[in-house]
């Protein structure tokens, strides 16, 4: 179960499906055609039983696992390499596992940075509000487009476990599990207040240009560092921050200024830069508004038991000791909801001291208890 | 002990006390003369035994207790009225309180705004950086200056708590007792990123200017704006803000947009407005660093109770349970380290909801606890 090239799904690359079907979004907008890039790993058995779709998070896209570039291995491993593969717990030789980049995404899917066919320009904000059930929607005609009539499984970390349990109430007989991983049942109050410093760095960045900096040629990188510096203080643990930085000093310390004079600050800059130069800010925007936006019990009048009782599928629900985003209380809500439905769920609380992130690492416990209930499901 | 016009200190008026004697500095810079602005409340007694010194957060000031504004008295209030007064825990009928604005400072002492007579322009990001051991020897010189040898207590919260603590070391002959609040021995790695994301939102505000902003009639507002908003979520407490705000709308809501949508980005954006309307971002600066830099056992190699070991004063400690910024974890180093060297000490933890900033509030307990101990000061 352990990391290995050799055991990886090797060189992949993408594809992209078009969609002439206009798709009708929560907001009220309607986006007219779109495009989805997703890739696939694995191969699809005769009666297309063994698909599993993997949503990803706020930063996240379609390149889940393999590589891209044979030249370049380890810089083009995808973000959830370590799961997916022959033997992983994601096993390719069993499963069909689809990635796809969702709407409004900055990776080939149709988002700010397409071009608006109605103006021949950039959508910037124009580009609509997406919810968490709009990317369902679109996830759907994608697997009308493979040929996928039921998930085995959808999965997937944070906003990506958001969508596996959206999927059970929207599509109760496309899903026959939802494995949902370090998310919760909505944001609190302070998460959406870190979300709106973010955001906010953004929209009062003079580069954002009311969001149609494509046209201006900049792009309100100060904005976004600021925005992922700040996301990365809440994806890490406390203590795991204590014991990797504490109060290490640089070695070019001692200024008795505002140069960077921590480890941590270091670090913090490095993830902004890095972040900034490759992401988009509008889908920024977009993928944290989905979130404060997700909640599915809201419907139901906060009764998050009733807003479930439709879905079909079993659960797994995972969370993590030292995750401060989502806690595992959070998790629980879910679990006790299911409960009460007397529907079929499986809870597992992983001794974890990387924080939020912890979905994303390679833990021997973490990836025994996915491994288990993979071996579970039926193809 | 509750708060009552009635039984406040009335209305008041700061002092300045201008010193001319170079000032050295931690860092190695001399502040050539600068002034201090103040206010005292209550009277000095004739040894001058009875008085206290009420030390600032980030951003406090002098102005600790009482009005300035008789036609406005609710606005003109000192940030800590609920506590001073007579028959109030710190009993103006019992004490000679003094408020101070620390050097660096944006509300009347020397700083960053103040004519640097070099240049004969605004200071700006010449100003040095400032040390909490500075801040401890401009007050020393403002206790000469008043006729004060000993402090009868040394006291604040958060930042000003550190400044009892360095009291407490660096003259330990002059405090006779040191009460510190929702502090900590010094800021961990986490405590550092928020204020390393709080800094670079200002120096990144293409407003900033280098820290020359005065010159060009500008001011990062945008920057200070952020740093303030974030400062505010690790100020509450998250079951504060869950029941406070939750996922409640604004009655604006349902743009689908990057609009105020929920409470508490009004919340935020409110306190972040109102702030950078009065504050000095170059101060702000100050401050972050002078919080970031404290750590007094450093020169101890990291032995807190080897750093503390000469202090004299007797000491009262307070940590709220809600508080994630200074956890009481972290005042317990404080007590322990003090227990560990047989030295007086008293130790409150305060249930309350109201996180960090319960250090401001009128608490009947947390009152109760600082009344008493404030009784039995000799005075």
């Amino acid at each position: 179960m352990t990391t290995s090239f050799s055991r990886g799904v090797g060189l992949v690359s993408a594809r992209v499906a078009h969609f002439d079907q206009p798709l009708p979004l929560r907001s009220g907008s309607v986006l007219p055609a779109y495009d989805l890039v997703y890739e696939t790993y694995g191969r699809l058995n005769a009666d297309a039983s063994n698909a599993i779709l993997v949503c990803h998070a706020l930063s996240g896209h379609h390149h889940v696992a393999g590589h891209t570039d044979p030249d370049n291995i380890d810089k083009t491993l995808g973000w959830w390499d370590n799961i997916v593969g022959p033997g992983r717990p994601l096993d390719t030789e069993r499963f069909f596992i689809v990635g796809v980049n969702n709407l409004g995404g900055c990776h080939g899917s149709t988002g700010p940075k397409s071009i608006n066919l109605a103006t021949g320009k950039p959508w910037g904000s124009d580009f609509p509000m997406v919810a968490v059930v709009d990317w369902v929607h679109a996830q759907a005609r994608l697997a009308d487009h493979l040929g996928i009539r039921q998930w085995a499984a959808v999965m997937g970390g944070s906003l990506g476990g958001m969508q596996a349990m959206r999927w059970a109430i929207t599509f109760p007989e496309r899903v026959r599990h939802a494995i949902v991983i370090a998310a919760a049942p909505n944001l609190t109050a302070e998460n959406i207040a870190f979300n709106d410093v973010a955001r906010q760095a953004i929209l009062t960045d003079p580069d954002f240009h009311g969001g149609h900096y494509y046209a201006h040629g900049s792009h309100p990188w100060r904005g976004l560092r600021l925005a992922r510096m700040l996301g990365h203080i809440t994806y890490l643990a406390e203590d795991q921050m204590a014991e990797k930085f504490g109060r290490k000093r640089r070695p070019e310390a001692g200024s008795y200024g505002f140069d960077v004079e921590f480890e941590i600050e270091s670090y913090l800059h490095y993830q902004g830069d890095k972040f900034a130069g490759y992401f988009d800010a509008n889908t920024y925007l977009l993928m944290t508004r989905a979130l404060d936006y997700f909640d599915p019990a809201r419907v139901a009048g906060g009764d998050l038991a009733a807003a479930l009782a439709v879905a079909r599928a079993k659960f797994l629900v995972v969370a993590f000791s030292s995750d401060w985003r989502f806690s595992p209380e959070r998790s629980r809500e879910i679990v006790n909801a299911l409960v009460h439905n007397g529907q079929d769920v499986a809870y597992a609380e992983i001794e974890s001291e990387h924080g939020h992130d912890s979905f994303l690492m390679d833990d021997p416990h973490y990836h025994a208890v996915v491994d288990a209930y993979m071996k579970r499901i039926a193809t």
